[in-house]
């Protein structure tokens, strides 16, 4: 196991579980072949024993790791191995697992599991935890597991369910310590040590009237630090920030981030208190936000399981590779209505995709500028003038200057000062068009409630390419034809 | 202020104060313009009492708001706005507010304040936070703050700013509360309460022996559920998550996300306690993290002041700009090989940026899903393979099927379907190189050490482009002239 470690040199530890799981794995499958080939004869006992070795040596690894770096190594490994791996997994730590995996790796493990199994890995956890995985289960696994909670956990299994993805109550757990405000620290100090237990990431308790109205919170710091003799009232803080269940994931992450919380109760319209956010859930979120950007820039729907079937790829792409098809046939129509004028000058072939492409990095460039100031608040109607003006300043100087270059190489090339001169101004139109496009269509996008990363990308390539091959080809027949 | 509420309906608090503050500033200036215009008149005594009445309630707004909501205001504000607004901010709010601005608008504040101010400023810091600001301190500045600082905090200066910024000591705090492990909870509960406070995100004490090395560490939960007449040793966890200065920040904020950490304790080489690092801070490299990917991808060397000036801009653009003008001019470079072929054949060059742009496309997409699979070390060397193999998969199918589509529709538009024949052809090849290329260059750049998103999709799409410019006009020249 050590001859391993020291010889790859792992960049994290998490790394160098994958090494040793994947050379056991590897070690593993020499021996079934060993033992496929030799079958029948006298030394297949003494194989079989090897490779019982090498599975109760994985099945130590594995049991020692904690269930999010099993989660980790589960989505690093090809289908078969993950199964493999996932079949050694001690029962009562699945639904932690199945937890803490990507979407697309929890369905391929839940598609291994029967029902039996699901259920007995459902038991270990929360109704909270199980509204996480209930989307991907069968709708009678889901009967049968409403079936055996207790009444109360039923209620916030079918709460948690009603919220949508990107609602705070879908991501809520219930496992909170309330007290009463009249009561002295000394009174609480004693009500947690018969608790024997604290929910995870708990920072302060929660301050409840008897109609299970918030009324504050108590950290336990303050807990920790004041007279044991003071009452609760005088301690809590009673202006906390709270959070509704409807409230939007991603608005409240950053709240979360703004103001450092660690946990955090979310009341009701009447105040009263019915979860309790914490940082774990919020870095999820934060981590998710990042992730889905970088995806959907791209077009990609969802998150893809790295070693997905081909099948699976293929539809999650399919979208944006359709969309763009449209796009370019819409760019590849602008040329044919030129295509006399690329005839006579053929040049025009040759430097039109530097004006369309230029265009399409510029208008790149600001619509990443202004979707982040976006989802930042940090644009308002005053701004959105002030960031257009900027915007097209930068265009003009970036067409004259650099469009300038090309203009000059285009004459020196082609033996032709009118090319050159067309060249750099086909390039400051269509560096003014995207910087233009840059900020009305994000700004769009979001007056229309919509989300302004989406698609964005692709329609802004789609206008500067069709944009510049018809200012560059345009000026072209005007001027030089 | 009510009225202004209701009838913007902010979809958050934050948009909230922005538009109230925002709404102030209009009437500040209204009534210095009025002021100015009438200047010399009787009438300017009563202007200045409504000037002096908006100015306090913007005073008054400004004072009631979290620091890190004045920082998102600030950073939404356009220049001249901004400065009013931060000559606004008490003074002992200012080294917090700096914390919490983007690199950017710190520059843009810090410029606006005198020696005298700054160190001001800083005095409210502790030795980390000051360290955080000390890169855009002018030099003597930092001279002084060191000079003002007593002997342990100079100490603590010295050592963050001796790390890089993605090393963990250049992040961490040095706020920590140790215990030893030999004496009871009931003497740890005295001693945290002759403590008065507890630093922010303390979730956990850390155990130290007499040589300040850490035995352990003591959850709060822990010693507040446990019988106070327990010795630390017996209720504390021997096997704690610590990290080491050297570590890099974005693989330890992974751990924090793995592990559900809120605090962490920081070790030097012999196991020496060496600060602490805290959830906010974590949450704020997750962030960075994202925003980096998000910019370094479209070429924004850093985050951008969106009010920053047109200069500035350019500077942040250029590098980009410059390189994709180089590869947009080999492009143009291998069109010219063939303007013997687009003058036979027009249509070629109506079609061509269709195969071009597919290819970018879908190798954009591919890079997107490894650099993500890197990122959470999932790429294992067979994996590597299997990959490559799928992808390989992806793109021939796409090729085969989008690639024929688009074969049918150019022969339909031109009626020549030898043409068709070679856009299908081009296209599969195209995107088979985008597969190869989106698969092997951000693996490429990991081997070596470098940051595989970091100028990834430059080079993919200068080698589709290129590549499929190639690719369709060499086919049509062999088999089309």
């Amino acid at each position: 196991m050590s001859d391993i470690e020291t010889s790859t040199k792992p960049a994290t530890p998490l790394q160098g579980h994958l090494a040793r799981v994947s050379e056991m794995l590897r070690r593993h499958h020499l021996v079934e072949d060993l033992a496929q080939r030799q079958s029948g004869t006298d030394q297949e006992t003494d194989d079989d024993l090897i490779h019982r070795q090498h599975v109760e040596e994985l099945q130590r690894e594995i049991d020692a790791l904690h269930p999010a770096d099993v989660a980790r190594i589960l989505e690093a490994l090809p289908p078969e191995d993950r199964l493999s791996v996932w079949n050694l997994v001690k029962a009562d730590r699945d639904g932690e697992i199945l937890l803490e995996v990507s979407d697309a790796v929890r369905e391929s493990l839940l598609a291994d599991m029967d029902a039996p199994e699901i259920l007995a890995a459902a038991e270990q956890l929360d109704a909270d935890e199980i509204a996480d995985l209930a989307e991907d289960l069968p709708e009678d696994v889901v009967d049968q597991l409403m079936q055996r909670l207790d009444a109360p956990e039923r209620e916030q299994l079918r709460s948690a369910m009603s919220y949508e993805d990107d609602q705070v109550g879908a991501i809520m757990d219930f496992e909170m310590v309330t007290i009463r405000e009249d009561v002295s620290l000394e009174v609480v100090l004693r009500y947690l040590r018969r608790l024997k237990e604290l929910p995870e990431q708990t920072d302060k308790l929660f301050v409840v009237n008897k109609d299970h109205v918030l009324t504050g919170v108590l950290p336990l710091k303050w807990l920790l630090v004041n007279d044991p003799a003071r009452e609760v009232s005088e301690v809590m803080a009673a202006d906390a920030n709270t959070f509704r269940p409807e409230d939007d994931v991603f608005d409240t992450a950053q709240a979360f981030e703004r103001y450092d919380l660690v946990s955090a109760p979310v009341v009701d319209a009447e105040g009263r208190l019915v979860g309790r956010l914490t940082i774990d859930a919020m870095v999820d979120v934060i981590r998710e936000e990042g992730d889905a950007e970088a995806l959907s820039r791209v077009g990609l729907r969802e998150d893809e399981d790295i070693f997905a079937s081909v099948w699976r790829s293929l539809r999650n792409r399919w979208t944006w590779l359709a969309i763009n098809l449209v796009t370019a046939f819409l760019a590849s129509r602008v040329i044919g209505l030129f295509e006399g004028s690329i005839e006579k000058l053929v040049a025009l072939a040759a430097l039109m995709p530097i004006v369309a492409g230029i265009g399409g990095n510029s208008g790149n460039q600001t619509i990443t500028m202004i979707v982040r100031a976006l989802a930042l608040g940090q644009v308002s109607p005053e701004g959105a003038r002030r960031l257009l003006r900027k915007e097209a300043g930068v265009a003009l100087l970036n067409g004259v200057i650099w469009g300038g270059v090309v203009g000059l190489v285009a004459w020196l090339l082609y033996g032709n000062p009118a090319l050159g001169l067309v060249m750099t101004a086909a390039m400051t139109l269509n560096l003014l068009l995207a910087a233009a496009m840059g900020v009305v269509i994000p700004m769009t996008l979001e007056r229309f409630g919509r989300d302004p990363a989406m698609g964005a990308s692709v329609m802004i390539t789609a206008i500067t390419d069709s944009g510049g091959f018809f200012i560059f080809l345009g000026l072209a027949t005007i001027f030089l034809m």
